[in-house]
């Protein structure tokens, strides 16, 4: 039968007659090229039904395609079904991409609209190199025409942060930005990633779900900082917003209207500006299409932002909160776990999860959570992304593994943890497989490296364990994670995919192998691991990890024989560590409980 | 005082002041960009005096210059004294390479004049993007006017290989070559990398010191074979080589002179050809002009040629050969290693690597060594590449580490071996970093990898034991090894650097940590390793190690407390293979002595 979703491809095809389109691309993400879009961005969800976070539709007059990859096969069969939309498989042997299927239709010279706003400048110079005699039309908000009850761009309040939370203030990082464009030659920057400029103004907003951004632009120059952010914020005059306003102002830095900054960047020569420097991964087409079409044109420069590393490299403020942070989610989970233990067999996942975000939720400082709660039992925690359903979720029984992986955003850090947690007896496939994911993670928190080591250098030895079992997972092993900001950032990485960028001390990054089996048990061991120097020699200059996340590992379902000496001492320290810091804050019976889980193996 | 060398760059001056150079640059590289260039193509040494293994010159009319790596930098000093060239040091922070120093000179569209048969295209692309306004100058032979006394090109006794030895026909090679040529849409290929010509002829010669290869270059086309090789070589009917000739015209393959090269790839349109690929990492810059001379040019298809990979593969007759070559080269070096124990404090580092050359001499088969062998004790030791001097070598007294490092070309394979041996007490820092050497040895010999895992991303596992330790090496860990060709080959390899190639089942690597102590000691425990499959299931398809190397390990002087179980299991399994496969073919005496040397830890 066919869906809503067929009438709107059917509409949009109707689009494509009238303007002579013969191909439409459309991308889940937004303006910013951000991880998760805001309700108004989320057109592929809007036009095909599909709901996963990673999704690109393709739409001719005869075929209609979703690309996703392979954590979403499932729902997206389920999703697109009466759609009349086919699934494209990706990270699979054989993918086809979209620049190179739509190059396999061997059309000649296509007319491809794409959504001029939700498309970055890397990805339509990929499409137009695969499809060169193609003419691809920029059409900013093109489901506009169609998809009338479309939501507005967000308006969340807006919050400043002091230099007692993050260690630096918003002058400092400007002058800083400014003698970097300084040595560039360059005259300005623009920036459309949400968390750059949210960490360079000081500045959290939650316009973005489990991301506290606001959904804005910035324009730095040498002497002026131009702040393109929603006009609706400027309504009430008492508002938390309206102090940060006059804060930032009282700071140099102009707060215009979201809308105007295309107009703004069509006359930058006019405003003295000869030089700007532009981030292609992160910068719309839209926008770089009015840079170019302004009369007299700057010279721009296509780089990379140097904001994200400067970012990922935590200050000694920042580095205390997310201590902080960590001791009170700590504290959460403890808490949590203890109550887990007590009502086994008689809540669900969905419980367990509402549970865990009550006892967050109480921290003073909690601002949200950083992603959404994967809150997975025995099966369903075999699928890496699993999404835990509101209704119909599965009963935790006594046996057997369950998941749990969730985090927090606290005005003082950021926290992402995932504990994997036997309740009651399990299998001997289970023991070996969740002691294999803990030698893992635990070699890989152990490692020492000299300065200039890349993290995709390092990921084998979260690996080799599992490897030397013939077991692997088919994630990442770690990704970096922001100040109060979002949960997955960049430049740095753990994986096995090349990044030539090196871990530094101050960079905080997960440490999280693990194990998947269909039908049957998922396995995942989070920790947050900050990045330190550990002593300099004639060798080399050398660095370490120090685990941020204080949750102990439950011991209960190891196969001790299994770890080395070095790795059953790192346990147990660790455990010790949790139970001394935590123990103190925790209520009798809880401390009690955590003295017996943390006994020496 | 100024040397014979001084004299020769002034010379070298005249004759750029003649021509109106302002800049010469000579490569250590012969035409075929080899590792070891032979003596006609020695150009470095004959005008500076420095024999080191990697270095190049930059002449200007007031500066001259050698650059070469950390390795070579005492020797340069020394062997640069009163010819006026000054070092410039490469691999250390702040280098500055050929390409940005003459930049940095600020000339205005300087006349750089190189030897054009000694330099790839890709090393005078680099030149020109680094310094633009330069117009280069390709000069065959630059030094040909002033070296009269220049050795003639190297024309040794050509051999073929029978199927039985390597295990595929020539034609069934150049069969494969042709179908992947269509594939291409190319009608012919052009090689000038020796160790390919060898290992697709199946031919086999000693042109090149270590490398059993003949100096030559081969055109492939559809239909045809053309060698370009030295016609001394035709000269005695009844020779070996020309027996070769004989077998290989009757394979089709079209025997013509050295020199007429260029002249047939001046006129490749003529013979038919229209595209035609090329790999400008090997291919001299000389022979790209002579088809760029040419009226009617061929399209270049500029790729690495597949050769390079294909060969890397080694087949079953290759691994068979392999393990032969390994039994034969376990039995020289234990019989070498029990009469060292017998001649401590009676022999130099000389003396022990004649003992040993002499040893393989002797094997059936053997044609050369694959190096030139590295005998070093004590603080010799420390440097990586130390050559042994034959006078004046130090003593090998009864105390600390002795390291010897060599392998043997035979007929049915190659070696590369490298053994620590202590020689009496030791102290506890050997003790401590001839163990922690080992451990890394052996925790990357027993990886178990996915399919498609390139080196890089196992390096680690050779150096985390010594980094936990705050210690490390500056070298690579493994590199691909030829069948009967050359002791260094790609394109796989496990290093730092990254490099896609992913390890195949058939490559042979050497697994080589080490620990360098300046005026202390040296020390590396190196063996090669065949990359083999090791059973697949639903995580993937696996691969790991077998060593091909049969020696074994001292354990006198290891810190047994420091291996892991799992390390000491691999240590006495291993140990324990080598006297089995050794021992019933060794004298009494040596097979009572080796039964000893690997009683279990």
């Amino acid at each position: 039968m066919a869906s809503i979703f067929y009438s709107r491809v059917e509409a949009l095809r109707g689009l494509m007659r009238e303007n002579g389109w013969d191909i439409v691309v459309l991308t889940g993400s937004d303006p910013h090229m951000s991880e998760y879009p805001a309700p108004r961005w989320q057109q592929v969800a809007w036009l095909s039904g599909f709901t996963g976070e990673a999704g690109d539709l393709v739409i001719t007059l005869d075929h209609a395609g979703l690309w996703t990859d392979t954590r979403y096969f499932i729902q997206a069969v389920q999703q697109l079904e009466g759609s009349g939309i086919s699934l494209h498989k990706m990270r699979v042997p054989g993918e086809v991409p979209i620049p190179q299927w739509i190059a396999s239709l061997g059309m000649d010279e296509p007319i491809i609209a794409v959504d001029a706003l939700c498309q970055s400048v890397e990805a339509v110079d990929t499409l137009q190199d695969a499809v060169s005699s193609a003419q691809i039309i920029p059409i900013p908000d093109l489901l506009g025409p169609l998809w009338t009850e479309r939501p507005a761009v967000p308006s969340s309040p807006i919050i400043t942060l002091g230099e007692d939370l993050c260690g630096e203030s918003r002058e400092a990082k400007l002058n800083w930005l400014r003698k970097w464009l300084i040595r560039q030659g360059a005259d300005a920057i623009f920036l459309s990633a949400l968390d750059q400029i949210a960490w360079l103004l000081n500045v959290r907003g939650s316009d973005v779900a489990y991301n506290p951004v606001v959904i804005s632009y910035l324009l730095v120059t040498l002497d002026d900082a131009f702040w393109f952010v929603q006009k609706d914020a400027f309504a009430d005059p008492d508002s938390e917003t309206a102090a940060s306003f006059d804060e930032l102002r009282a700071d140099g830095i102009t707060i215009q209207g979201y809308d105007d900054v295309a107009f703004t960047l069509a006359s930058l020569r006019l405003d003295g500006i000869d030089t700007i420097c532009l981030d292609p991964a992160t910068i719309n087409w839209s926008l770089r299409d009015a840079i170019e079409d302004g009369d007299m044109l700057p010279e721009v420069l296509e780089m990379p932002s140097p904001i994200a590393l400067r970012k990922a490299v935590k200050n000694a403020v920042e580095v205390e909160g997310m201590r902080e942070a960590h001791l009170e989610d700590g504290l959460v989970m403890e808490q949590f776990l203890y109550w887990l233990s007590r009502h086994v067999g008689q809540v669900n996942e969905w419980e367990a999860a509402a549970y865990l975000g009550s006892l967050r939720a109480a921290v003073s400082g909690y601002r949200g959570d950083s992603f959404q709660t994967i809150s997975a039992y025995g099966p369903s925690a075999a699928l890496p992304h699993y999404v835990t359903p509101a209704s119909g979720s599965l009963l935790l029984e006594p046996h057997g593994l369950y998941l749990v992986d969730s985090g927090g955003q606290y005005l003082f850090g950021t926290t992402d943890i995932t504990r994997t947690v036997p309740l009651g007896p399990c299998t001997a496939l289970e023991r070996k497989d969740y002691t294999l994911v803990l030698r893992g993670h635990i070699d890989l928190a152990m490692a020492v490296f000299p300065r200039g080591t890349a993290g995709c250098q390092l990921d084998v030895l979260a690996r080799e364990p599992l490897w030397q079992a013939r077991r692997n997972f088919g994630h990442g092993t770690g990704h970096g994670v922001g100040f109060f900001l979002n949960v997955h950032e960049g430049p740095q990485d753990i994986r096995q995919n090349f990044n030539n960028q090196p871990l530094e001390p101050g960079m905080i990054t997960s440490d999280e192998p693990g194990l998947y089996r269909e039908a049957m048990h998922g396995i995942r061991h989070e920790n947050l691991v900050l990045c330190r120097p550990v002593g300099d020699n004639e060798f080399g200059s050398w660095l370490g990890f120090e685990t941020l996340t204080l949750c102990h590992f439950d011991t209960s379902c190891l196969e001790v024989s299994l770890l080395t000496q070095a790795e059953r001492d790192w346990l147990n320290a660790y455990n010790r560590r949790v139970y001394e810091l935590l123990s103190p804050r925790l209520a009798p019976e809880v401390a009690a409980w955590l003295r017996d889980k943390t006994i020496p193996v």
